[in-house]
């Protein structure tokens, strides 16, 4: 029997299917996605994760994999076609092998929190080139399997290119390492880019080995309010051609950090003066071997449309102005549970855009509230929508369907950064062709033939929508 | 009929079957593999692409692909099982979309040579992150297909962090584009990561979009003689700590120098100096927007073992130190067709393997030449051996299999940048797992079922050395 094989190789310990228990393990972070677990199994060693993966395949039992269940799209709850399976929680995995200077690299167990690694190599002297608000309870197996992006792409990319090694365990129980750590061995399928991003459906990461960066020695971060959009963009490039310690440029707006203030009852960023709740502000940080200000302040100087600015040398005041960007998520389920949607359109197209959805949610849910934020850098907006029906399936799908089409007209993408999970299935056919699409089933396919793992997510049949 | 259905799409003009005229697509660069092709195609397009292999497959016909046919180990020629397969050339896919400086992106045709591409983006102020001797003749689709390394992949990686986007035609003909040049689009597997470095094996790239780098303002180049390769190597942790700017340094031998100075009758680089042939000559490279010799001279003077010293920073003198490392495949090939074999090993192991190499090559080959040169920063090492006996193939296997195994249990790779190709394959157990193995055979079997894509390279069975 399932739980009996689980229990021999886990201890009833780690075998949970108490319902008081497994419910905090089969709902998801955003409250849009309830699922029904079978068991929640909590192995400590790979070994124990290949075990699992066997009984598992042995009864037929779809696995849903889960890190710190802070994923915005529903990928780590057993839930829809998945509800009954088995989840398998990665989270004491937590070795975390030394830091290795001399190849810049550290491997950490998939359970690690993305805090403890940056705190385990800024204690000698390095950084991680990924981060965002969620790093306290995001797990570095996570951000790996859904290839997060956060505050640093700008300078380092995508969670994929800072992952130098990996370990999986694929569907029948085989181990798969890539940690030799050489920064040329050209040998064969590159298989970590392969399962970076595949949010759990090829196999199941295990251990993580990400590449150090440096620790700057300065940073500087500045809060401006903006006239409009459009300038906001022109400030973008302008940054971008003549500021070379740039790191961030993230956007939020008036009515977003009104709500972060009212949440978290902080005063308003700019002592004395407030803006209209559209009106545009950019977080932005610099970073260098030297004190960075100067460059900032020079671009900041020919910008046009700059309405106020506030500059921050000291981590305090850093940490102050990033709590207006960061608090945004907090603020927002506090107002209600939101529909969310992550978007990437080419940022010439930005402004108009964002100028679309805002008639489109006037249009079609007119009590609706539209909260928007995003990392303006990388052209990518988070898409937040409060005050829907929440027993109006039909209503919610069809703003969604229009909002993402739109994106998708606009030569954007309908994932920039929380990837595909359970809730934007339907919709992947407005981002991917026929082709691509079936280049994804024939992979899954080769990969995990019974269908076993994390089934529901990312690959087709993709449902309902548009394909 | 094959040819006829191929004249039919490409014409007459360009479906080759002369031998005069084919010979030169069925002999490989290093001159070590002689194929023979059933014709040689030039399509003009993706959709010409697209039909050839479409004919092919109800022919079941393989296919090798093939761009400025310099790769090293032979997986550009109908060689080996290959034999008598259509090559089809993706040379005359020359077609080039202007700079996108905004997105920091350039497109360019498979046939477009990386000199070609380089140029192109110079002209608008930016550079390519990929660079090797090899640029007027090498190919943008060759160096994804082949995810090449070379001189710059200390700051910028190899070649597969340098894409963007790709376009790849499948074995069935069906066009999969990944061209949106979004920073962030996280939906499904990342097909470009795959196709970069799979060597024509899973599709036929046909554009390749790469990231734009800055000009650096100021460069210095500067080659020095060490005592040994020890203080080579603690000289590249020193670079590595203590100077930001630094971008490649490669490792050179005495020995191989005066062979580039007699073949291109050139000065040595040290006037009135001469060094023993095992010197190790170190050339390494700065590159800042202000000029960065400061930094280079004042590791260079805490540095021990340094003999002698040499610098550069006019683009002329610049040129003349990288000759004496670039010259080297020239000056070798005309010493005598080499066996040619490129390892890497963590630089921690780097000296020892050195010399166990020397004494591996003096036991099995007393009469045989060792030639060494390579990417020190990134630990990367080319040996080249002239003076074996070129009918005893089972000397020259054993002496492959000596060198790669002691490679592989230093920790290293079997092919650290050239890849696998037709001339590694009897090894590639080395530096893969089985269960690596099977996944690139099940990813393989997806994309390629009926195995027509470049057989014999890269993808089980791998023949018969060591699995």
């Amino acid at each position: 029997m399932l739980i009996t094989d689980l229990v021999d190789v886990l201890g009833a310990a780690h075998v949970l299917t108490d319902p008081d228990i497994t419910v905090s393990y089969e709902t998801d972070w955003t409250g849009a996605f309830q699922g029904r677990a079978a068991a929640v199994v909590r192995p400590e060693t790979t070994e124990q994760v290949a075990a699992v993966l066997r009984i598992c395949g042995r009864h037929s039992m779809p696995v849903v994999p889960q890190g710190g269940n802070t994923g915005l799209v529903g990928g780590s709850v057993p839930a829809g076609v998945a509800a009954g399976a088995v989840v398998l929680s990665l989270r004491r995995l937590t070795s975390i092998e030394p830091v290795d200077a001399a190849a810049g690299l550290v491997t950490a167990g998939a359970g690690v929190t993305l805090a403890d690694v940056q705190a385990h190599v800024r204690a000698a002297g390095y950084g991680i080139g990924v981060d965002f608000a969620a790093r306290d309870s995001a797990t570095v197996g996570g951000i790996a399997a859904s290839n997060a992006g956060g505050e640093r792409v700008l300078r380092h990319g995508m969670t994929r290119g800072q992952v130098a090694g990996l370990e999986v365990v694929l569907a029948d129980g085989a181990v798969v390492r890539r940690l030799s750590g050489l920064p040329k061995d050209n040998v064969g399928y590159d298989l970590p880019s392969l399962f970076v991003g595949s949010e759990g459906t090829l196999g199941i990461i295990t251990r993580v080995q990400l590449r150090l960066v440096g620790l700057p020695a300065a940073r500087t971060t500045a809060l401006l309010a903006m006239a409009d959009l459009p300038a906001a963009v022109d400030l973008v490039a302008l940054l971008r051609a003549t500021v070379a310690s740039l790191d961030a440029v993230e956007l939020v707006f008036g009515g977003g950090v009104d709500l972060v203030c009212a949440h978290q009852g902080r005063l308003a960023p700019f002592p004395g003066r407030s803006f209209p709740p559209d009106t545009p502000y950019l977080l932005m940080e610099c970073v260098g071997s030297t004190d960075p200000t100067g460059d900032l302040a020079a671009a900041v100087e020919t910008a046009t449309g700059v309405l106020d600015a506030v500059v921050a040398t000291t981590a305090t005041d850093r940490e102050r102005l990033w709590t207006y960007r960061e608090g945004h998520t907090a603020a927002v389920n506090a107002v209600g549970v939101p529909l969310k949607l992550d978007v990437a359109v080419p940022l010439a197209r930005m402004s108009a855009f964002v100028d679309d959805l805002r008639g489109l949610v006037r249009a079609m849910a007119p009590s609706a509230r539209l909260h928007l934020w995003g990392h303006l850098a990388e052209a990518n907006l988070h898409v937040n929508v409060t005050g829907l029906d929440r027993d109006d399936a039909r209503g919610r799908e069809g703003l969604t369907e229009a909002i993402l089409a739109r994106a998708a007209a606009d030569g954007g993408s309908i994932g920039a950064e929380h990837g595909v999970g359970r809730a934007k299935m339907a919709w992947v056919g407005l981002s991917r062709s026929p082709a691509e699409l079936a280049v994804i089933a024939a992979m899954k396919h080769a990969l995990d033939p019974a269908g076993l793992l994390n089934p529901g997510v990312l690959v087709p049949p993709y449902g309902h929508g548009k394909p």
